[in-house]
Order: C-alpha cells, then structure tokens, then sequence
C-alpha cells in the first residue's frame, strides 16, 4: 500500500494542455479570441499551468500559428506558468524569444515513433534537446531569465506503431535527457497503452533514479485507464498531471490514440480523495458548455460533466478540494 | 506502494451480474432464450461467476420473473457458479429451492437507502438475512447441500439520497451480517459514489478484521472512477469483482447512478496488468455486439470495444491472461 505522507497527498497541479495536445489534431482552426477566452475562463477557475501551443512551422500546424500571441494572453494572467511545445531548436529559440515561463521537447521512448512524429532518431533528438538546453542557458546568462526546459516522454509505455516500448529503454532515455540538460522529465503514455501497474513500475523506478525531476504524468483515456493511471501514478508521488478540457486530444502520429484524460474528470478524481487541486469544477464544466460551442460537431468526453458531481461533494467542497 | 506477492496476484475472477444488475432497470424484458445465449456465450468467452437474476416478486420485477429457468440453464454448465440475488427470507428459499450454488442478500449501508430499496432498517435486514442464514443451515442439515450466502453492502460509499454514509457504520454492519450468518461480504458502490483512496480505506479495514471473508468488490462507473476502484481494491487484496457487460445497470433506487463497470473493461485492466481472469476479450466483444442486438436503444458503455485491444495485448495473450 501507498504510504505517502498526508502533507504530500495536499497538492495537486492539473495542468490543462487542451490548447496544444487538444487542437493540434483537430482539421479546424480555433480562433485566437477563443484560445484567450479558453485560458482566461480556465485560469478563473483556478488552473495556474498552461501548455497553450507548439512553435512549430506554421504550415505543418495551422492549428497552432498563433501561438506566440497566445502565450502573450498567458503571461498577462497572475499567476499562470505557461509553457510551449516545441519540437527543435529553431522552436526553442522562438520559445525563449517568446516569453514563455518553460518549453516541453517530445521525446519518443519507441525509435518508430520518434522516426514518425520527430523525424529523428531518439539519440536525434536528444542531441537536438541539447542544443536547446544551451540556448536556455545562454539566454539566462544574457538576461537572467532561466526558461524551465521539460521534457514528455512520448509513448513511455507502448506504441501503436513499434508495439511494446521497453522499460529499460525508457529509463535509458530518461537519464539520457537529464543529462543532457532538461529540467524535468514527464512521461506520457501518448497512445492510451499504459495500464496502472506499468505507471506505478515505471515511475517508481524513474523516480527512485532521479527523484522529484520525475515531475508530470501524461495520460490518454483511449482504453478507461486513464483515471486509473492517474492515480497509479499519484501513488508513487506524482504531483502534476497533464488534461484536456473535455478530454480533447490525441497524437497525429499514433492513429486511433484519441483522448487525454479530461481536465474536470481529474479535477473531480483529486477532489473525491480530499486532494487539493485549487480548481472549481462546475467553472470547468462551465467553460467545457463553450469549449462545446466552439467545437460544433466535435466529439467532447468525460464523465463528470454528465453525471454531475456527486451529493457528498458539494459544489463549495470542489471548489476548496 | 503495493507489495502484494506476485502469486496472490495471479487470478482475479470477473463475476457477470449483468443478468440481474444490468437488466433490472431496464424497462423492457429480455426473452429468456437471450439470457440463456448470453449466460451460454460468455460461459464460452471464460465467465464462470454469474448472477442471474433475482428472486423478487414477478409483479415488482418483471423482468427477472424467469430466474428459476435462467439458473437451471446455468447449472447445466460445466464449471458455472451461479448466484442469484435474494431481497428476504422469501427470496432466499426459492433460491435455495433453485438449486444455485448462492444467493446475495443487498443490506444498504445507508439507512435511507435501505428504506427506498428493501422497505426496511438495516437493522430490520440484518435479521432478514439471520432468517435466510438459518434457511441454508437447515437444507445443509437435510440434504449436505450448503448455498453459500453472500452479503452485498450497497452504499457502502455514500448514498444518493441520505449523502454520506459513515465508514464506522459501513464497518459495523459488515461485522453485523457476517455475525448473522454471512459467509461473505462484498463491498458495492450502488450509487458511482466511491473515490480510489476511499475504496482502498474501507476494503483494507474491513480485510483486516475479516480477512478473505471480505470478498468481492462492487463498483459503477457513474463518474469515471469504476476502473481505478477496481485497481485500488485489487491493490487491497481483493479478487473477485462484479461487473456488467457493455457496462449496463444502475440502481432503481439510486436515480443517475447508472452504468456497472463494463465486463470487457474490466477483463482489459487485468489482462493489462498481467493479471489472469481465464476471459476471452475478443469473444466478450463480439457478445456484446449480440447484446446491442437484443436491447436496441439502450445504451451500451464502456471503452474497450471502441478502442479495440493495444498492439502490445493481441487477442492471444488476451485469452491467455
């Protein structure tokens, strides 16, 4: 059994990656306005950590073209952490430029689907990391504004494209990064392949070897796990977990894995454990009736929103849970 | 973290109760030809716990009147145990006359519910269920056959009408049945009420006054969270769960508490895990396409037979595990 102190079963941080992981696969442009509206609404219902886009070419990803103006929102709202995909050096350099609190470089744990998604190999792409890890600390050196580099573990547990990503691979790649300069490692079931004994093996063993670096669980709800992987992972100290406003999202590159674990359904997970997560779920619920607005015709998921919080979680307790 | 040995981790049994949980709530009968196909198929997919109605009066529960036929066709195969769900005295007598091999009495942990759904106090129930202990004492007696007489705790995480139900009082009438002549408890969330640590808490309490005798764990899937209390009993040592092909049921009582953990789902989060059930996900698939035949309109759940199984779990291993 888990035997976590109390005090460190107190916090959780959701941070809401809807704007980059929840459009980016999307065939639809969501206006800018909206994306605003979006950050502003979820940040008054207490979500302090954004991943509101990708500097990637724009003609790739549309989708996400107006990504510097959106961090610019992020940063006017007190107390948001906004960071940015980005998938190179050039995207980390118009990370740095953009004022953006920190940048997340993918990193697929499957060699496929690194090849697929990155066209690079996993040793590419870390040697690509590095470089952007230079640039960081240049910057900071120059001004000394320290952007925090994270890194996602892509399809950490399983690829739709490779099959089964080993677990000594993993954590091979997980040193390897830190090594190489990143701040902090997530590790991301992209593909919704994970099962909540795998999570608990994986980051048990991620975080024995590095300890707090092993900061964020990312976690797809393809196949009902979702919520269950979340909690494995709090299990072992997790503290920060990633979600999608109506449980948006997949990955272009690992067909059929569609669906992050939805931001109100995690919100409500911590809240029925008497963890804090600072977040008001009917606001969430709220803003998910526009999200749904603004996405005619796409598929929104999640439980909470249709069942309603239950009787023994008012409204007040959600919001101070 | 869990330190479960790996052996005790190497079976967990799946219990179909769709045939009384999953269409007691249904406004339409099912033709018992369709539960004697599905008892049978899923008998063929590797299913060998059910509960196959209920021993109500036919005018309460029309469509559960043929439980005495549809526990005949289950004693004619190999292997089966069938159970039947018993609200009384009365209803345990035609159970015990039935030949099944048990029958679950539901004892409401939350005093309201008790009074919507079994018309009497728990304490009242207690006593209905020492009657019931006596009547299956009595036939061991005369003829050496012993049904075994399970109690399902309903609300025992909280209740739709009353709220919260006290885990002191869950605790006190768990030991208060199995005084009464119980051989086992299972531990229900009637009502999609119950969080992971709570589930976790409560089982690991009850476990520790009772040992084994606390069995079976019972969860809906109302916000979500079905899996991941299935994954946080499991952790407790629990290995025998009920579930609901295409994730029907509910309970007549408990408005919106709609949708058992899915069968096919719960065989996935084991199989998953490594962890053995003995069932055929494929074959589980393939009836439940059967079902949405039988029950047009009404809506299947879970999330397994959208998603299909991982390339890292092929059908074999499925069967396998």
């Amino acid at each position: 059994m888990n035997h976590t102190p109390d005090a460190a079963k107190a916090f959780v941080t959701v941070r809401e990656v809807g704007l980059r992981d929840g459009l980016q696969i999307l065939a639809r442009t969501v206006p800018t306005a909206h994306k605003i509206a979006w950050l502003r609404a979820e940040h008054a219902a207490g979500v302090r950590h954004f991943e509101v886009g990708s500097f990637v070419p724009p003609k790739l990803m549309p989708q996400l073209a107006d990504t510097a103006e959106v961090v610019a929102a992020g940063l006017q709202l007190p107390g948001a952490v906004v960071s940015v995909l980005v998938p190179n050096l050039k995207g980390a350099e118009r990370a740095l430029a953009s004022g953006a609190h920190a940048m997340l470089m993918p990193i697929s744990a499957s060699h496929a689907h690194s090849l697929a998604n990155l066209k690079r190999t996993p040793a590419e792409a870390v040697a690509e990391l590095a470089a952007a890890a230079a640039a960081r600390d240049r910057l900071a050196a120059e001004t000394g504004r320290r952007v925090r580099l994270e890194v996602g573990l892509s399809t950490a547990f399983g690829c739709t494209i490779q099959g089964r990503v080993d677990e000594a691979e993993a954590l091979r790649l997980v040193a390897a990064v830190l090594a190489a300069g990143a701040d902090e490692v997530g590790l991301a079931d992209t593909v919704g392949y994970a099962d909540p004994e795998q999570v608990r093996r994986l980051f048990t063993k991620a975080r024995e070897q590095h300890g707090e670096r092993i900061a964020c669980g990312h976690f797809h709800d393809t196949r009902g796990l979702g919520l269950a992987n979340v909690y494995a992972a709090w299990q072992t100290g997790v503290r920060t977990f990633d979600a999608c406003l109506g449980g948006l999202g997949g990955c272009p590159h690992a067909p059929g894995a569609s669906g992050n674990v939805a931001t109100e359904d995690v919100a409500y997970l911590f809240a029925s454990m008497g963890v804090r997560t600072g977040l008001d779920i009917p606001e969430l619920l709220r803003l998910r009736g526009d999200l749904a607005g603004w996405l005619p015709g796409e598929p929104l998921r999640g439980s909470i929103a249709g069942a309603g919080l239950p009787k023994t979680l008012h409204a007040a307790d959600a919001i101070a849970a």
